[in-house]
Order: C-alpha cells, then sequence, then structure tokens
C-alpha cells in the first residue's frame, strides 16, 4: 500500500464514509494566499522544481530551509549559487529526517498529488523523481493556471500591498482562466511607524499611488480609503493585518496627527507614541472595513527578522521568523470592544501564532458576535507554524470547545506556492478524521451522519463562500 | 441506541466497571454553585422549559447565549422580548450547530436525565420536546427541591455576598428539604476599590448589614469578621474570590487606610494604590479564612464586561466574558508564600480559567502543601470555559502528574441551574474514562482495580466530605 | 503479568518491535545530571533504601517529598528526625495515593530494574521491600559504581561550580570504572548579583580558587577562562545556566564594571543594574563556550525558593520550587541574535519549564541554526516538572513539528539519584511507542521501518555521542 493512500489520516471508518462522500468533491475557496500575481497572470511556466518547491529568486519554501539548515545543509545549497540539482540532492537528504515534521506528509501528498509521484523522496529515489518531475514540469498541464484548476480552486485571494495598482489583476480578469483571482487588502507598511525610515519611503510611494503628497493623518485616511474603494473594485472583500499583538492605547486625533507628522520630517517616534499611532491606525482600518462591508483578518503572534545576520544577506521571509508571546487578551478585548460601541465591527477572523493564546483568542471572538450572522467573528484556521496536524487538531478542539465548529469557513493556504492545495485535503482528512472518531466513541450521534456530513461540506467550502461573497 | 446511553464517553470495559460500580452511586457534593437561595427556599416551579433553560428575568444560561448570537440569532430571541417559545426554537435550530461544543452534551444529558428525553433537539423535535419538558414542569416533582434532591445532591454552597443577610438560607434551615443548603462568602464587592462608585455603594451597604459606619479600613475588616462569624453560624465553611491574577504587592497598613478612606471621600485611587489595596484586601481575607478554619477558593484569570454596548444594555453576566492572559506565577508563589510565613494559610483550591496556566497553577499549590492533611492545596475542577470534555482532562492530567488526583475534591457545578447536576455524571465518566482507558493500556496496574474504585469514590465524594467538613 | 512488564507503555506491536530491536540495546549517555562527584568516587555504599531513595542528609528526593507532604506527611517523615524505617513507611503509604503522577511508575520502574521486585509498593508490601532492598545494598553489586555500570552509561556528566577544584573528577579518572564521569560548567552563582551578600562571598571564593582577587567585571572574566581552560582540561565540554528568563538588555562595559565593582563594595544593585550584569554575563559566558567549541544549555522557567518559612529551615532544592511564567521571546531572540552576528554562537540545547513554552523555545531554536551540523540548536528533552509521559510526548511533539525530532540528542535523567536510569528506559518507550502509534495508523510509512529504527537508536545513542564528543 501507498503511503498516500485513499485512507490517509482517516482512521476510523465513519471518518472514511466521511471524507469520501462529503469532503472530497467540494471546490477549494483560497481565500487567504501569498501568490505572486505576476506568476498566475503570466501562468508560470517552472524551469524545474527545485524553482517550484525550494527556492525562486529571493523567495521560497522557507518551511524546507529552516529544516535543511536544521539537518546541516549549508547556505550554499539552500538560497545560494548551488545548482538546482544540488539544492534538490539536499532535500531529499534531508526528507527522511523530516519524519513527523508537517513536510513529512506535505512533500509525499504533493509529490502524489501533483505528479502521480507514490515514491518515498530520499537520496536513493532523489535522482529519479528529480527528473520526472522536470519532466512534467515542462508540459502545458503544469504551468501555473492549470496546477491552479487541477485543484478545483474556485477563488484565490492574494497579499497586496495598498500601494500596489493591481495591474496583474486586471491582466487576470481580462483574461480569465476558471479561477477567480482576486487581491486582498495588507496595509503593514502604511501602519509601521516603528521603522521611520522605510515608513517615510513606503508613505512617500502610497501617496504617490493616488496622485498625492501625503502630509497629515488625514491625508493618508483619505488615500487609503481610495485605495480601499479602487481595491474593492478589484473585487477585494478582505482585509488583513499582520500583528505582534493587539493595539488600543488610548490617544487623541491631534497627537496621532503630530506623531505622523514628526516621523515624515525626520523624527524617531517614542514607543509610547508608536502605540498610539499603530492604535489609531489599527483602529482607522477597521472602521474602513466594516463601512464597506468586508472581512477582517488578524495575524497575531510573530516575531520577525530575528537573525539580524541573515537578514542582512537574504532579506525577508527568509526562515528566521518565529513565535511571539506578547500577552493579547486586554489590548484585544479593547480594541473590539470599542468597535462594537462604535457599531463599526466587520466580519472578523482571527488567527494566533502561538498556540497558548488559542482559548484566549476564540474565547475573545466569541465575546463580540452580535447574532447579525452566523460565525461573524471566528477563529481562523492553524497559521504557519500551527498548520500541521498537530496545530490544526488544537484549532478545531478550540474552536468547538469555545465557539462553533460547525460555521468555521475553514481552511486556506497561506502559500506562495502553486502546489499547496493538497493543505485544503490534509485539513479535510483531519478535520474528518476528528468527526469520525467522535461518532465511532459515542461523542457525537452516529444516526446524524447526514447532518455531520453537511457541515463537513460546510467547513470545507460553503461556509466561506457565504461568509464571503466573492 | 441512544445518544446519552449507559455507556457514554466510556471508552473500555475497565472504565465502565468503573463508572457502573463505584461512581455512579456516590451523593453528589456541589460545593461551589450560584443557584439562587429564594428559589431553593420558594421552591421553585418554572413556568416553562425556556425560564429554566434559556432565560430567567434578567439572568439565564450565557453558554446558549454566546452560542445563538454565534449562530446568527439576534438578540430580541435570546434576551429580548420574543414569546418563550420562540425563544425556544431558536435555541433548537441551534442545538445541532453546536455539535463538539460541550452545549451539545449537556443538553442531551438535562433531556434524558431531567425529563428522560432520548430525542435529539432540533427544529424538528423541538415543537414536541418543548410540550413535554413544559408538561413535567407543572408538576410538583419538578420544582426545585424535587429536581436537586432527585440527583442525590447531599450539600449544596451558594455563592453570597458579606452583605447579603441569609434570610432564604434561613428559611431553608427552618424547612429541611433533605439537602443542605450553605452559603459560601464571596467578598469580591468589597476588593472592588477600582471602581470607586460602587465601590462607594457597596461599603455603605455593608456597614448597614452591621448597624455600623465604615470609616476605615479596620472598620471594614471589623465589620466582615462580624459578617465571617454570621456566615459561620449559619454553616458556610468556604469563601471564594474571582480575580484577574493574584496581588501582594508591598504596602504597609496606614497607606491602605488612607487609599481607602480617600476612595470612600470621592478619589479616584491610582493603579499602584488599588494595587496595595487589593494585596491588604486579600491577605487580610485569606487570614480571616485560616483562622476560622475555612477552605478558601480562588477563581483566577476571567476577563469581565468587555462589550461595553451590550454591558450598558443588559447588564453583568450576560455572556460577554472571556478568559484573560495575565502572569500569575510571581505574585501568587509571594502572596501565598507570606501566608505559609505567618501560618496563616487556610486549606486552598485554585482554579484557573486560561489552560496555558494549568501547570502554573498546579506546581504552586503543592509548594505549600505542608503535611497536616491530605491535599490541603490543591487545584481546582475545569472551571467555567474549561468546564468541559478536554478543559476537565487537561484538569486531571495536571493534577495527575504535577499533583495528587487521589486527594481531588472534585466536581462542581458553578451553575445557576437546577438541572445542571449531569454535569458531576459527565465528570464522573470522563475521570473513569481516563483511569480505564490507562488500565487497559497498562499504565495503571489492572489487579488494583479495587483501590482504583475506591479513589474513584473518595474525588466523587468522600474527599470532599472529609476536606470541607459540612 | 507484572505492572512492569516487558512491553511497558508499548502499546502497538510496531512500537514493541522498535523498543526491543532498537532502542532497548543502546548505550546511555547521561549528559546533564546532579550525581554528587564525591559519592561516585568514593563508591558510595547505601545504608538502606531510605537513604538512597528519600533522603540523604540534607539532600533527597523532592519530587517524593511534595507527594508526602501533598498526602498529609508531616515533615518528621520526610526531612525531619523520623528513623530510616518510619519514613519509608510513610512512602509506601504514599505510593498507591501517587497513581497517574510519574512518581508511581518511577517507583516500580527502579524497584523492578533495580532489585528485581515486581510486587507493588503500598503499606502490605512495605517491610518485605524494605528488607529486600537493604539486604541487597549490603552487597558490592549495589555500591554507586556498580549500579551506574549496571545501566550501561558509558557517560556521565555531573553538574559543577566554576570554584570547584574537581578533586573528585581527578580521583575518578584516576581509578576509572568504565563509565567516564565529566565536570559540567554552571556558574549561576557568579551571575547571580542579586542577592548580593552571597554574590560577594561567591566572587571572593572564586577568587582563591584561582588565586587572586578579583576586583572588576575583567577580572571576573579572567579567572573564569582559566576556570573554563581547566575543566576542559577536565573534559568537561559542556556548559549550563538555570534562568529565569532569558536576559538581553543593552548595556556597555564600563556600566556592567561599575554595577559589579559597586556590589563588591556593599552596594545593592537595582532591578535595571542587574539586568544590564546579567545580561553582559550571560553573552560573555555564551562566548567563551563558542570559544572553546563547547555545548550550551539554557534551563530556563523556574521559579525557586517559594517557601521561605521552610527555607528557612532546610533549605534550598527541598521541594519548594515551582513552574514561572514570564515571557521569553523577545530577550530570547535578542540574545541569540546578537551572538549569531557576532559569529559566536556555540552548539545550544534550549530547556524549558512551562509548557506553554515549548513552541516558543522550539520556533526559536531553529531560527539560528546554520546548517554547519545537523541540530545544531535543538530543543531539550523535557525537564524537571516536564520530566514524565506527557511532558516527554508534548516535547517530542513540539520537537517533532517545528524541528527535526531525529537530531534529538535524546534523554537525561537531570537527577542526584545512582538509580534514576530508568527514566532513559521510560523516554525510549514512550518515543517507540510514539513512533509505533504513527506507524500503524499511516502517519509514518511502515515501509520505512529500518529508516525509523535508526533514528530510534541515533535519540536513544548516536546523536549525543555525535553531538558533544566527549
Amino acid at each position: 500500500m501507498t503511503f498516500i493512500n485513499d485512507d490517509f489520516m482517516l482512521r476510523t471508518a465513519a471518518a472514511r464514509g466521511l471524507y469520501h462522500r462529503y469532503a472530497e468533491k467540494m471546490p477549494i475557496i483560497d481565500y487567504h494566499c501569498h501568490l505572486v500575481p505576476q506568476q498566475i497572470a503570466e501562468n508560470i511556466q517552472f524551469r524545474d522544481i527545485t524553482q517550484m518547491w525550494l527556492v525562486d529568486g529571493r523567495y521560497g519554501d522557507h518551511y524546507k530551509w529552516r529544516a535543511m539548515r536544521a539537518n546541516g545543509v549549508p547556505e550554499e545549497y539552500i538560497t545560494g549559487t548551488r545548482s538546482s540539482w544540488e539544492k534538490f540532492e539536499k532535500w531529499a537528504e534531508t526528507v527522511p529526517y523530516t519524519m513527523r515534521n508537517p513536510l513529512y506528509h506535505w512533500t509525499h501528498l504533493e509529490l502524489s498529488r501533483v505528479f502521480g509521484i507514490d515514491k518515498l523522496l530520499c537520496p536513493a529515489t532523489a535522482r529519479e523523481i528529480y527528473e520526472e518531475c522536470n519532466a512534467r514540469l515542462a508540459s502545458e498541464d503544469f504551468r501555473g493556471q492549470a496546477l491552479i484548476r487541477r485543484f478545483g480552486v474556485e477563488t484565490v485571494c492574494t497579499t497586496d500591498d495598498p500601494a500596489d495598482d493591481l495591474r496583474w489583476h486586471k491582466m487576470i480578469k481580462d483574461k480569465p482562466f476558471g479561477t477567480k483571482v482576486l487581491p486582498a487588502w495588507r496595509p503593514d507598511k502604511a501602519m509601521a511607524i516603528e521603522e521611520p525610515e522605510s515608513f517615510r519611503k513606503y508613505i512617500e510611494r502610497l501617496g504617490e499611488a493616488s496622485d498625492t503628497v501625503i502630509g497629515s493623518y488625514a491625508d493618508l485616511m483619505d488615500v487609503l480609503q481610495k485605495r480601499h474603494d479602487f481595491f474593492a473594485s478589484m473585487g477585494c472583500r478582505l482585509s488583513d493585518h499582520g500583528l505582534e499583538t493587539f493595539y488600543s492605547e488610548p490617544y487623541n486625533q491631534r497627537e496621532v496627527d503630530s506623531v505622523f507628522k514628526n516621523t515624515l520630517d525626520g523624527k524617531t517616534p517614542s514607543p509610547s507614541q508608536q502605540d498610539k499611532y499603530h492604535s489609531a491606525f489599527l483602529h482607522d482600518m477597521a472602521v474602513m472595513d466594516a463601512r464597506d462591508g468586508w472581512v477582517q483578518q488578524f495575524h497575531v503572534g510573530a516575531i520577525r527578522n530575528n537573525n539580524t545576520k541573515m537578514y542582512g544577506t537574504i532579506g525577508p521571509d527568509t526562515g528566521y521568523d518565529a513565535i511571539h508571546d506578547l500577552p493579547i487578551a486586554a489590548a484585544g478585548h479593547r480594541f473590539f470592544d470599542r468597535l462594537a460601541t462604535e457599531d463599526a465591527l466587520a466580519k472578523t477572523v482571527l488567527y494566533c501564532l502561538n498556540p497558548k493564546d488559542y482559548e484566549v483568542m476564540t474565547a475573545m471572538a466569541y465575546t463580540f458576535n452580535d447574532g447579525s450572522i452566523p460565525g461573524k467573528m471566528q477563529l481562523g484556521s492553524g497559521w504557519w507554524f500551527l498548520d500541521q496536524e498537530s496545530g490544526i487538531r488544537k484549532q478545531i478542539d478550540a474552536l468547538s470547545t469555545l465557539g462553533l465548529l460547525s460555521r468555521f469557513v475553514g481552511m486556506l493556504t497561506d502559500s506562495r506556492s502553486f502546489i499547496s492545495y493538497p493543505r485544503h485535503e490534509y485539513f479535510r482528512r483531519i478535520l474528518c478524521d476528528i468527526l469520525g472518531k467522535d461518532i465511532e466513541e459515542g461523542k457525537l450521534p452516529g444516526s446524524e451522519i447526514d447532518f455531520i456530513g453537511k457541515l463537513v461540506e460546510d467547513i470545507s467550502y460553503n461556509n466561506a463562500r457565504n461568509y464571503f461573497h466573492f
């Protein structure tokens, strides 16, 4: 029997029934990812499996990079100058050592689902697999758009900067290929006043994108509202913020405006001034989303760019980020309370990176549901370091016990890879395994299998469709 | 087979044996709950299942309310003006969507154990179940006292304010119905100096309860000691504190007295002054409990009243509380260390609301056991948001590995409902399931089944009886 | 069937295969423990099982002491004046009440593996077991060195103060008994400036050990480098630090020198000055380890000496320590980032005492791996309160999902007992049980059983051998 077989991760008959009868057939809405719009628009053809899987210019799969570094692979074989084959070979050497790491499952799922390869990747099979993959990648069926289509992806939301002109999204819209590709609004750079130099440059760029000079906080908000409208006109329906924690310090508009202006004038804001700015900005963005009927997402708890030496060499997003442990409850509740008080609370999905925060996050989310729609504010799926079996199980358990699993908008890839869609399959298998086990242990009534099947379909697809209204 | 059958939650033969031979038959000591003494004394007859289960004036089951709001039910069907049937109908619509939430188990346990109804509640069964329940509620067998008796409840401890005259407890004492109903001491309002206005009013009321004017911190302590004595005369044997975290800042009596007086005089204490007052008050209450041989309970980690808008509309305890994430170790250890040093450490039960704190709490509790009695200081049962299968399992595991499960005083309902006693059954089933699984996996010796059965009886009942001495 | 049988903790056929074919036969490298070098050198003969197991002068097994206190055993039977038999009897009474606590497993494992006793310890068997153990302890086969040899221990690393003259290590080196006994470097006392009085005394003692008067921070570093060299000459290859959290405050050398001198002059450093000193000291120690090619260990998260009264009576390390909950991410990442930037990051093992920190710790560790060797920086095994089944499982899961389990240097005893080596067996059984379960559930490919067996051997022994180079 192959490793990734039909019943992979499905330990009970009930689980197998749920997966094969209900989950398997549902389309995918991948409402948060980091695909590069240009690569979709240009319908990328990959040179080889190394470009697709490991490293593509300055970018690539930092999960794999971390594993390789931990396995003793020198950087030249990871982001360095070695050949595609040499890099792939080092990855193949590493794979057996990733047993019990999610990479072991993802790697073989992708080999199976994308390339139809059921062999285990290891030094003995490396060459053969490398060549087989590369041969297929040369065909039309393995270009970017075909790969997305193959997995039944109905909608993809990329992650975009407010200053972006969305030209690639336009190109895709003009020449559709069967999957909706929509932008999502990520204004992190306009919030990052704690790095004054890059902040100033960014504000200038943002002004240019709107043919304006941004001289005040009010100007900033005007420009952002215009860009928000433009994004909406391009089909955008959700925003996203990457935060260390929530911000909800008291402030007044004059203070914030003066912090903003002083920073543009070359002064470095104090920590307390940064807090006020962050608090104002985050609040005003949330109000904008509420006004325009968008969904807002908060990704909370990363500590980034921790390895200064490697940051200097190869830049951000290269495997040197980690999990933060700041408190979130007090500031988070104040933040959402103010929005609720102002009737300005948009639909909201909360993600956390530290599993210790799952319960705090879930209890917080379910303190602001107002009965207007099912699952208005909810806990998001396992994110980044938690995007693996144990993280997914913890997320489903926290959501189940402190909220409503039934109304969950489900999985997303959060990935810049064209072949990470098997993570939806992986998630669905785990979801069905959990529900199936509950049924077999009598914790859920077996008589309700049809309803439970419907829940599986809802979580796999229907809930997201009804929630986002793409 | 019905959903809630004889072997519900019992996955192994050993578990079934432990539950049916040992756990099932033990009486209940419900040493912490929020039953309304007046409703017991007056032997409440419920108008209908909606009053009993969902909403009773301003109060009701905020677990269900949160679930309904998250399921998209408008507030008018929850705490609003809709009819009993309309509210019940919305709850029945919500129930299937609570699968994997503890409400799904609790709801069907209560239907089964109280009303003998084995149907699953859903829109199709709603009307029938509504009418069947209401018909039974009209009989004498379903009045408050009969409901308590039916579950073999030997003792109930309510939660009472020091200013309370305990008139309803007297009435029950004068006309006993087979279950002891004792008060418990919860002086939270006398500690809440951080809300000066309601604090002043409360101190006035407390003075009146003792025919005194409270003008100084020493007066306050005198009055509280008199009320403590009065509570003791009414059978009270335990206190309870609801805390965000522990308080143990250095202070001197003069400072505290002056903070107290200034607050009564209309000044708002600074955060640091609040800390000093909290630290002094909590310490002095603990000393009082130790002197009088009571048990003290600390419920740590809620963040309350987070939704200002709804607080303004429907008040506290309506489903807008959540889980806090303040540090507890440093202040907690200082607090108990001082009591140990002064030979003033009462028997103590610690509850935490954030599951990340279970290990810190348990290690702390077992740092102050002094060999005077078994389980003198211990971790309390899963509380509030953790009062469900996964929370109970985590509590039992933390207690087992870092303390002595064998000496655990066991479950309580923490509920204002007359029919939440099946939660004791639920807890016992999970306890037996855990022990049974350990036996079947060889982690506990099967040869010791009689001793393990005795442990189950102890945790179900004997330990609480010996610990509280009601 | 006996309780501790061949297949103890091994629930699947795959697990049994892995354990009996691969794990069981591997030697032990116990790279971190608290054995007393003098007791090894003098080849201790134990008076009785009470001395060996429970209390030996001021020292003993504080795990057992905590359990006894929680079980209501008065202190006179624990660290007090009662006879060996009386103390043992109280322990025997306590043992059945430790079911589900790791002590229950450890106790019976040790009785079985050391004394060949398969009876369960309880009041009925206490006398018989006491006498049988004592009879054996009188023989040569049960002296210290023979006990270590019996368990196939290849190397033991003790925990030693830089001021120590290592005379007992020399004696062992001169008269070897088959197990390498090496010192390890624990400079905690030279860091403990927060307790100025004992700090001053210690610095004086350290100076004497090096025939120097330490008058400045630079002197301190000179002396420590000399001691470091001396330890290296005695075979030392690893350091160890016990920390509440990490320290990485900005400082300059002048400040630190002045804080150091002022403290020696009798002034008490402020909290901020302590932080600067801690930050400088910890950094400089890490640089020393890197320069000399050692492994550095950080044990983070204990809160110690919490029971002042008992500290005054019986001193430190007597069962009054607990689990801390300080944040670690920000300071930890800054600390290691600086070392990475300076190319001064030694091989590093991180241990945490609060299980909520496992993910933060693991993500941090794998942010600084640089590809130079496999597993250069990694998460250490379950420590102290986490040195039990559930802690071990959590450690293995965090390490697996966020790092590379395959490169783990594995278990250690962290113990001052001569008979705690069965904890290696316990760990290996749990490891095999985890892997075996994964195989049986199809999460690891059964076809790779040989490779997985090799991983088990690596984690049991080979990885430590290759990592430490003793």
